[in-house]
């Protein structure tokens, strides 16, 4: 099949850093590379890919502050593909802010589909709701039941690289929070279990506003550590020493990267029954999902008790690159099934 | 001729109170429909034309905090007319913020024109230099110069409604400065010189920090008045009373409406040179214009001694909506047979 998959021109595909969106976005365009399909990746520049690379930027406006409005940078991008709209069967965007495709879904003939990365609001699917035709692939059920009365043509849950998540069997003795200084992501709650259960709890994310205000007091260096941002290789350790990362999440979100990502090392979590989190956690398994913060307090050691082979192996079986690809695959097929039905 | 305009969807065509770019937008699209053409307006539900209104909204993005992003709600507006591409002869496109017109300019076999209405960056003229095939109209020959390698098709000065602002000879004595209260606009140097020369200086724009942080210490409500947001009614009327208004403008901007509507109104004006003034002003008829704030401190008086008549005459010519209609006319023939030709 060809495939145009338009990628965020933030920066490179894969990122440098952090960047879900990013990482996503490669994983998926190499895992179809491997299986013979003939991909061609719009990204900047400076991304590395084993598909053919379409770019019309050197480098990505995350590094740029001339790249202004960011907005146009994107639409051209989005435009790019859709202009050799006839040398592909499908063209795959990845929505990384907003839907700006539906823009080009009644100027084109090849089916474009997008992949959605945030909750949308309901005054967005009102007014993507006037584009019934377009189609939209969801990245979890919590996700896909916002998008009602819109054309979702399949529901796939994210993958990771679990190759580069190491397997760690034996641990060290501490508490993981690892995600954005926010409100939503329940750093403090993070912290009050930890105070509770007398652990070591490590923070693990960039400094902030947030962090300044609100989490800073609370850093001691012996029990609740500031490890600052970490980077691929660090983070992997992170999880790997971790007996839990907690998941305490406040705001309900469409998926919960860094869930799948400890579970790959083997490490178990304690979540929040919000969101996605009981579509990525599978309960006495991979983890375990409470109620309240009293029962993530109390029960916390049964997680630790958790067999942290067997959360690796679910890991790679439910988050593998390989399940993710099959499933696009699928959707991609379906999509242009439907427009020449048409 | 089928002629599409697409106008800002911030709020209604012509707008409540300010709003240059929705003000011009309606005068163009009136004088087009009254010369005979058949004009489609793509606008908000709630404005008002006597062209075919195509609304996908039915109010703008000013008025309503749920339209988020509202950078979405331009492109879909954008592409509504591209949709219906074949019913048009030309589609022409307020670029009020930037021109998300490029993204369709290769999947349209219309011709695309965009007015732009700021004054761009290099950064961006260099986005957009690869769209060479892409039409601009710029606003002044000021503006053009900074469109370097683009296909400009013609520069056209902003017309008024003149008939709309009323003509007066006798004027009270006092000076009027008219704008956003920012660094660009002068407003400082504006109650300075009122201060040298010893007369009543009339502030009118919207109150917001630079002018609690930079302006408010002045306002003594007796030389230095601080009269608010006027609307159009108190608009007319305070550029009548003034014997001139002052435009000391600092920053190089791509025209100056309020030059022109204070002409109408037969109030000669005292500006400063920098970006568009000379084409707007004419130097000794409809008002002077100064290498710095000490010429215009010292010669002010002769600003005062203008024909007011002469200079309401020669704002009706150069200014009134036909001489704007007729050259948008004869740009859009151009681009059609470019086209043609292609």
């Amino acid at each position: 099949m060809r495939i145009a998959h338009v990628a965020p021109v933030a920066t490179t595909i894969p990122p440098p850093k952090s960047g879900s969106v990013e990482a996503m976005t490669s994983l998926l365009t190499e895992g179809l590379v491997r299986r013979g399909q003939d991909v061609t990746l719009f990204a900047t520049g400076d991304s590395t890919t084993s598909a053919t690379l379409h770019s019309i930027y050197p480098h990505g406006y995350w590094h740029d502050a001339n790249m202004w409005p960011w907005e146009l940078y994107e639409m051209l991008n989005m435009a790019a593909a859709v202009e050799r709209a006839a040398d592909f069967d499908v063209i795959h965007y990845e929505a990384a802010y907003y839907p700006i495709s539906l823009a080009f879904t009644r100027l084109c003939r090849t089916p474009i589909v997008q992949t959605l990365h945030h909750s949308p609001t309901e005054a967005e699917v009102a007014l993507w709701c006037h584009y019934p035709e377009a189609a939209f692939v969801a990245i979890s059920r919590e996700q896909e039941r916002l998008l009602d009365g819109l054309n979702v043509v399949g529901t796939v849950l994210h993958g990771i690289d679990t190759d580069s998540f190491v397997f760690r069997e034996k641990p060290d003795d501490y508490l993981l929070f690892l995600g954005r200084f926010t409100e939503g992501k329940g750093v403090l709650q993070a912290i009050e279990i930890a105070k509770r259960v007398e652990m070591k709890l490590i923070l693990a994310a960039a400094e902030d506003d947030y962090y300044r205000e609100r989490v800073a007091a609370h850093v001691d260096g012996r029990n609740i550590v500031y490890f600052g941002e970490a980077d691929f290789d660090a983070k992997v350790k992170l999880y790997g020493g971790a007996r839990a990362l907690l998941y305490p999440i406040q705001a309900r979100e469409p998926f919960g990267l860094v869930l799948a990502e400890a579970m790959a090392c083997g490490t178990p979590v304690a979540a929040l029954d919000r969101g996605a989190v009981r579509e990525v956690v599978d309960h006495g398994v991979t983890g375990m999902i409470f109620d309240d913060l009293e029962h993530m307090t109390n029960d916390l050691r049964r997680v630790f008790n958790l067999d942290r082979r067997r959360v690796r192996d679910r890991a790679v079986e439910r988050f593998g690159a390989a399940r993710m690809v099959d499933e696009y695959l699928r959707a991609y097929a379906r999509i242009v099934e439907n427009r020449r039905d048409r």
